[in-house]
């Protein structure tokens, strides 16, 4: 598909009317640990939230109120996640909405609210409360990156995005930025991810939209197999651009939608690409499944293989480990069937060894990048994963996090 | 239930007419990699598998010989897996079974196969010629440790076990060794086990014996989700002993099968507390769920999350990881409902914490053994697995194991 989209730089408050803050509230002494985004016109809003039966209270707060119309902020905190917290949990993320709503005198059913961080302890809101006056205080044009550096946990660096698009003559941007590198695993938005645009469209078909993007990007990563309580995409679009409505018989409907999906997927592969403790990207592609299911089953359980991921990292060139994970995968695949392959080179035919010699596939491995194809030879469907190895850091991050 | 069995120092040839042997066959540099076990008389056989569709050639060839009559000896490598290595792999572990029969004047057929090692490569069949001769040589009623050694891939240390029983007035001698400690998960047989004894028994009675026993053994341990090609546990059963062959109309039938469950149980702990890298034996129950299978579900997301699994490493007493796997294992649990205890102290109560100091959950985290128990409170089910911590020793020995 021709590319319809500029990449700019920019950040989330890059889109007209957008204004956004990064500060520290003091929950996470030393550093910047909470964010807030403004729109000064009212937007429709979106919302794509974990599948875990546990839900963080900031999450039920926001299943509310997306799909949505006349939203105007999003305030947010990392270092606490204020999961299992019980009807208190629930309170406070209400407070949280409310004081921010007051200070930036809006409804507090216009204000989302997110947090990340540790399980099960109760927000500190003597913070939080604080937090919330010094964010609004700072709400400037230019106030994305630390927006964006706010909402980092483990994360080694923010991830923002920023493209340009035209719609009815009007340039449109859009924008993004997501924390999270560890709890990622594809099955619903696995992580906190943020998009803003000035873009005039309704809610429902914005959520079409981000319902698509998310799937095909947020949904399809893998770092370590876990799926967290937290997990939140959230998009705001606030008309400003002048543009018509976007509906699916827009005829630049289908821009809108690419970009979309183009933002969600840079942020998506910089999130495997910060992995806690990654050193390579790899794509991972099963083909030739009965079904997208299955082929999603066969390259989850070779994703989230730790005897797979550790080779990668030692550039092990063990497809043992990968033939293996496939096999215990649930779905009845025909070993003498199976072909795999290293950035396209064949190191498995029909189940058995290409005879390919072990230091060509570990000058593949090696390689910061690089891809692994299986093709099941069962029928027409595939799907595809990005992931990242395991290391030692993983390890030593996981074991240090909360104390 | 009373104590029905005595501990004796013993090994896996302790049983009347056994006799064993482990070798260098050259398959690994400087290690042993071959092991022996021989019963003169013949015996009641029977086995239990891997659930990976890939299964290796060894597998197939003794999956068609157990449950059976007239079992000899069992012939095992370490270094080499024979997986994924097409017709050729189960020609070569037919001849493994020929060339082991002919050198102890057997026939071909009482002969079971194991493999274990890498995936993918040829049998080099002129060690495993040259070790089933040495081997063969140096079967003696002493040889067990050998064995138990030849066996080990990364294990750290040999596993035996040898308890002793009486039936109709005679004393049993029922042995085992096994070997496992990476691409452990609690699905059918996960690693090799070898279960020897001088009691008389049909084999459809001891094939229920050894179902029952790996049932509660080695399908409750987790080490780190993997399930390997070769996974395999045979016992062999030679009479010698003397006593009227067990059937469940036996009176000492319940004893024996005491023998088996304790023997195997033992044999999976220690594989545990060997896990590569691993620090602590955590024995995970998760109790009050709607069913067994849920139970199970619940049980084994919980002990393959890697952010559980580094934080027992960390000493973090982080319950909210605990929590989250729960909520993601696919099971419609409810939050409000759910307890959690460590060494029996209430962490969680009703989806939040019950205010438990860190450090005294810290405390029972440091432990090289604890507890953890979580209540679902939805209905009466249970289900119990051994698990272990994963650290940076795990990611290091499996980013190596190959190269």
């Amino acid at each position: 598909m021709k590319k319809t989209w500029v990449q700019i730089e920019g950040h989330i408050a890059s889109p007209l009317g957008f204004r956004a803050a990064g500060v520290q509230a003091g929950i996470k002494p030393g550093k910047k640990d909470m964010a807030l985004i403004m729109s000064d016109p009212p937007c429709a809003a979106a919302g794509s939230y974990t599948t875990n039966r546990i839900q963080a209270a900031p999450v039920q707060l926001c299943r509310r109120l997306t799909p949505g119309n006349g939203l105007h902020a999003i305030i947010i905190n990392s270092g606490n996640a204020n999961a299992c917290t019980g009807p208190q949990g629930l309170r406070d993320a209400q407070t949280m909405a409310r004081l921010t709503a007051e200070r930036l005198h809006l409804e507090p059913d216009s204000v989302l609210v997110c947090s990340t961080g540790t399980i099960g302890q109760p927000l500190p809101m003597d913070c939080i409360a604080n937090g919330i006056e010094l964010a609004a205080e700072c709400l400037a044009e230019t106030g994305g990156p630390d927006a964006a550096a706010a909402i980092m946990t483990t994360d080694t660096r923010p991830k923002q995005v920023a493209l340009q698009i035209v719609v009815d003559g009007k340039t449109v941007t859009l924008s993004g930025m997501a924390k999270g590198s560890g709890m990622i695993n594809p099955a619903m938005a696995t992580l906190l991810a943020f998009l803003t645009t000035d873009a005039a469209i309704e809610p429902v078909a914005l959520q079409d939209c981000l319902t698509t993007a998310v799937e095909h990007s947020f949904n399809r990563i893998s770092v370590d197999g876990d799926q967290s309580t937290n997990d939140t995409v959230l998009c705001l679009a606030n008309g400003r651009a002048g543009n018509a409505p976007l509906t699916p018989i827009h005829p630049d409907w289908k821009i809108f939608r690419a970009a979309v999906n183009e933002a969600a997927g840079q942020l998506a592969r910089l999130i495997v690409k910060d992995g806690e403790g990654a050193n390579k990207l790899v794509t991972l592609t099963v083909k030739g499944a009965p079904g997208r299911r299955a082929a999603s089953r066969v390259a989850r359980a070779v994703a989230n293989s730790l005897l797979v991921k550790t080779s990668w990292f030692g550039a092990d060139p063990n497809w043992g480990r990968v033939i293996c994970a496939v096999g215990y995968a649930g779905v009845p695949v025909k070993p003498e069937l199976i072909d795999i392959f290293y950035d396209g080179v064949p190191a498995v035919k029909q189940g058995q060894s290409t005879g390919l010699a072990p230091d060509v596939l570990r000058g593949i491995i090696l390689k910061p990048e690089f891809t692994i194809d299986i093709d099941l030879h069962l029928g027409q469907s595939s799907y595809t994963l990005l992931t990242c190895d395991c290391s030692d850091r993983y390890v030593s991050i996981n074991a240090a996090y909360m104390t």
